[in-house]
């Protein structure tokens, strides 16, 4: 991991904020020390297009499983609006917690704030932990435990451990996901395309003409006749074209080796396009590797 | 349209509530008359889990482009959860309104309440007719239509049209989706099985086993050699196993039509499960027909 982040090294890193959110929290966990200033956007479009811009040289966002960005709403702004490349993909469990004002017990809390996704996924443990206890909603996790922050005491806030450390708050529970084993992938996105690390992903969209039949087995057949192994596969609608429909693909291996290499070449005589989204490190747990 | 509806009239139809949903109003707009009861639930998985246990007939939720839902929340709880099959499909524009109390005018609106995905999703929108204006989070497009009812009448709503009729209130601005032609796609879920119409789609999950490099391209041939179309392919990752993968499938034709009939049976054999969540009418759109 240790070249990874050293390789993503930059002076302003956006991510979707605000402060406290998931992704923020997975930004810390993994990158900490190798930014000087992170810089938080209001949704995944707009942190995408500020590493567009210019504003800020990389930027991460969630791409699978999240609580606060859509998933389509980043594979979407990178196929369609933005010319940036996945640089690293890294992963975290969700963990929820509820949180309140120092010194407040779980038997005194009136209200739970927090985004309708992350209450939604923790519906079964408060149902169990406060019945009957109102839900308020909140724009984000961190928002929510802002307003738990600001409350007389009586709101508590679910979200991640890192909003309950910047808003002053006390862990009442922990790990409150109905589902344990929830994880949340994110993409580190930017201008350069990165160089092999020796155990890599390529990101790619290919885009078919509306009346292909067969096309998706002519795609496959160029990873399988070549042993590379697909690790996602994703049909979506095209924003322009109804009844057109484009493929996300990940694929192991990195654009610059033979065999990928040879499968995009024949991929773009096949196809109407097809638009790379990177070649990047595989996300390796700690301890792992 | 009007023969599938009759298949599919009920005495209570469940719905992912509450009242005023973009759910709520696909139901009505598009089954009216053919229920006697709607009965909303807070969430996808609990909509679809009382269809399970019998507590309504039917349920309708989003499965694709949600507003109030998350779609992987319907895909996993028809994959993991129930044993139930989609009777139905209905697909139809997003389109989120600008609604205040009668009177209100655009320059008196003080504050716009919202389901934080809704706002994303209507972000230029608003910046253009209501900069500076600050938005308050709501668990539902529908709660947020309440809380512009209930108050003085500063606060404003983004939400369906059908949520300004239940709470009264009056539309400022219409269209507000950054990105029109957005469209959300529902399924109605059932106990029975449906018979063909003559113009079917089947849904199915396809679990591979950990280590089965190109089972996909085996799923693909069997429907590819049979000239059946396929219209959706997602992957994602089983609850179970980490690293196990299954396949979201949807075809073209009935699963009692001969060729549809044989990729099943042939895929069943190579395949550790392939899970049925139905054949049913495809969506033809009024007037197509």
């Amino acid at each position: 991991m240790d070249h990874v982040r050293e390789r993503l090294r930059c002076r302003r890193l956006g991510y979707l904020g605000p402060e406290g959110t998931f992704t923020g929290e997975a930004m810390r966990y993994f990158l900490k020390g190798f930014y000087e200033e992170e810089v938080p956007y209001p949704t995944v479009e707009e942190t995408i297009m500020a590493a567009q811009q210019g504003e800020v040289e990389r930027a991460l966002v969630p791409i699978e499983n999240s609580i606060e960005g859509s998933v389509n709403a980043t594979l979407d702004t990178l196929a369609f609006d933005a010319e940036l490349y996945i640089q690293a993909e890294l992963v975290r469990p969700v963990r929820h917690v509820l949180m309140a004002r120092p010194g407040i017990r779980l038997e005194e809390v009136e209200a739970v704030a927090s985004h309708p996704h992350a209450a939604a996924q923790c519906r079964a443990s408060l149902a169990r932990l406060l019945p009957g206890v109102p839900r308020l909603a909140a724009n984000s996790t961190s928002e929510a435990a802002l307003l738990a922050a600001r409350s007389g005491g009586g709101t508590a806030a679910l979200g991640s451990r890192l909003s309950a450390e910047l808003y002053g708050l006390e862990v009442l529970a922990d790990d409150l996901e109905d589902h344990p084993g929830n994880r949340t992938r994110f993409a580190m996105v930017g201008r350069e395309k990165m160089p092999p690390s020796g155990n890599d992903k390529t990101s790619m969209v290919c885009f078919i003409h509306a009346n292909q039949p067969g096309a998706l087995l002519q795609i496959l057949q160029e990873f399988a006749y070549r042993y590379i192994d697909l690790t996602k596969i994703e049909s979506r609608p095209t924003k322009a074209i109804l009844g057109e429909y484009c493929f996300f693909i990940d694929c192991i291996g990195h654009e610059s080796e033979e065999a990928v290499a040879a499968a995009l070449r024949c991929l773009r005589c096949k196809l109407r396009q097809v638009k790379m989204l990177g070649s990047y490190p595989r996300f390796v747990e700690e301890g792992e590797a």
